[in-house]
């Protein structure tokens, strides 16, 4: 095997396709990157059995050699980063060892043959759908803030892909809030739904490009969706069990609506919070009345409260709600103003943009004590 | 008591004497910061026993109330960072609590009473000294990063300052290495010692102004130094105990010496230094001759070479070194080109300016295996 890159080009791109790497595996070849070169055709993996991302470079070397090793992805990361010439060869010898070398810089390192890389999944597709990248990431970001780190039902810690006629609609759920947003697309197959992880989320999102109209193709199987993204494809194993039935969850009406400026709301509740540590939770106080909003909270640290002026309608009221999820779902709206749609103290806070449904979040209350 | 303060000036004040609170103190008042109200004068302080850091600020209301206070650092840091308004009042009632008032936001916290507060150590000034910040930041720059973090003997975790007619020397040393570096001063008093301990000149360095011709005015009594920069002053306790006789380690002579480009050679070491890890230390090997200097290093994870030009004059040579002293003595330098003097591959190398002594690094040599 024997292939020359551009230096810069490839370290981005092994620095990209290791974060599907294992950080610590019992099979040493997870936490490596694949190469394989064809002809002209590099290409680079990382793959660690859920989530895996593949790129292409082309060799701009004279005297390719095809073949295929894997290399320790930090190790290869860290030495590409530093190599000094804009040019760097990479070659593999019938052994065990690699040299790379750039300018007067030379690197040999042990290699893992090839054999030993988990083989990549085959996805079964089932359905193809398109997305301008752009809307795409927003969507992430509208949903994934409320998807469960871990959970003890395992398909909370991904996010709902529900896909109908001309339309994509995503849910995030972790049992104290909910997420969902919706949006237009080019779709007439069959309805259908899967569970993407979070974790592949957040790695398709770092690689959206949130200017520009490029599109993110994404081609779902039975158990693995592939999202392709300009020259990266990752791909990623879904979840599987039964998601919650989020439509009945939305209150389909309310007594108390509020409009409201999004940063001051969200400042004054981080204000207030102030007096919350992890170890003394209290729920802040919202009171709606008279045209303001009024924050409070209390612990044996001290005591924060904090007015603020908004657009109310409907019945007055005081409720309790923890204010990281209120926060959450605020800093996350991707807007500088909304709605907040109350139905007494023990009923879910609904927050809806502006105008329009593009996006719901829940934030449940949480029951204050009397007196 | 009770003033109103400038909210911006009141956070960054707070912020800086916070950093001589304790993060963690059976005494929950060294955790603290006092404030002290006298008219219109608003001094802040922080002190953990070690370290102090006092500030002094102008009150902007029309009723002020004379009082001192003792409030938990971090809580007042976080609060007063995010109060809403640019004028913040803070008023203590007679029992326990501390109202903190911005705009539509109010805090109660409960104080520590000031009597609980340490007493500040008394200088018993026995001499002064006064230098611009910019060379004395650089000097700490030079000195700091061979002074040891923990050390068998604590007066190695500071740095050694002695003043004599006419100029100011600073030494660190670790045991592996050594930073000494020189400047002139107008002092014409007795000479004398002190050690300095190495947190107490980070809080100062990073107060100090890199561009202007300020002053440092640092007064030194028997057990504790005063730095006073701008509005604030730091104080410290020295460390006791018997400096190393460092001028007794620097080698006189040298039978080769190099001149070199600082930044291709910190990159070269780094570059080479990539197959070591913290599990597989190993030397980097440089081998000195023909205009060149070649360096190596192999461990089980691999292997690296790298060559650069260089002027040589004198013998030809192969040392070993640890990659780490090297490269932090060459970052630490603050100049383009240096001189390093090589003595055989056991005697320490001494790292020059290009011209001149303003400073002077040792780094000791590791023992090469034979073979």
């Amino acid at each position: 095997m024997k292939f020359t890159c551009d230096t810069k080009e490839l370290s981005r791109a092994c620095n990209t396709v290791s974060r599907a790497a294992a950080t610590k595996a019992s099979i040493p070849a997870l936490e490596g990157i694949k190469i394989d070169i064809k002809g002209k055709e590099v290409r680079l993996c990382g793959y660690n059995l859920e989530l895996g991302i593949t790129t292409m470079l082309e060799s701009k070397g004279d005297s390719e050699e095809d073949g295929s090793v894997v290399l320790d992805a930090k190790m290869l990361c860290n030495i590409v980063k530093k190599l000094p010439n804009a040019l760097t060869t990479i070659q593999a010898d019938k052994k065990s060892t690699v040299t790379i070398k750039s300018g007067d810089s030379e690197f040999q390192l042990v290699y893992i043959p090839a054999d030993k890389f988990p083989e990549l999944p085959k996805i079964d597709e089932k359905s193809a759908i398109s997305i301008p990248q752009a809307v795409f990431k927003e969507m992430i970001q509208q949903t994934i803030f409320a998807v469960a780190d871990d959970a003890a039902k395992p398909i909370y810690t991904g996010a709902l892909f529900k896909v109908e006629d001309g339309g994509l609609t995503m849910v995030g759920v972790d049992g104290y809030r909910l997420a969902k947003c919706h949006e237009s697309i080019d779709y007439h197959g069959q309805p259908f739904d899967c569970v993407v992880p979070k974790k592949a989320l957040l790695e398709i999102s770092s690689l959206l490009d949130e200017s520009g109209d490029k599109a993110v193709d994404i081609s779902i199987g039975l158990r693995h969706a592939a999202f392709m993204i300009g020259n990266y494809e990752i791909f990623t194993r879904l979840l599987e069990g039964e998601f919650l039935d989020y439509e009945g969850a939305i209150p389909k009406s309310h007594a108390t609506e509020i409009k409201v400026d999004v940063r001051t709301l969200v400042e004054s509740v981080n204000r207030v919070a102030l007096v919350v540590s992890e170890h003394l939770r209290s729920p802040i106080k919202m009171h709606v009345g008279n045209g303001q909003i009024g924050l409070s909270c209390a612990t044996s640290i001290g005591a924060a409260s904090d007015t603020l002026d908004a657009n109310i309608s409907g019945d007055d009221l005081l409720i309790g709600f923890n204010h990281k999820y209120l926060s959450d779902a605020l800093r996350n709206a991707g807007c500088d103003e909304v709605r907040l749609q109350l139905n007494g103290p023990l009923s879910p806070m609904v927050v809806l943009p502006n105008s329009g449904d593009s996006f719901v979040f829940l934030v449940l209350p949480v029951r204050l004590k009397a007196g």
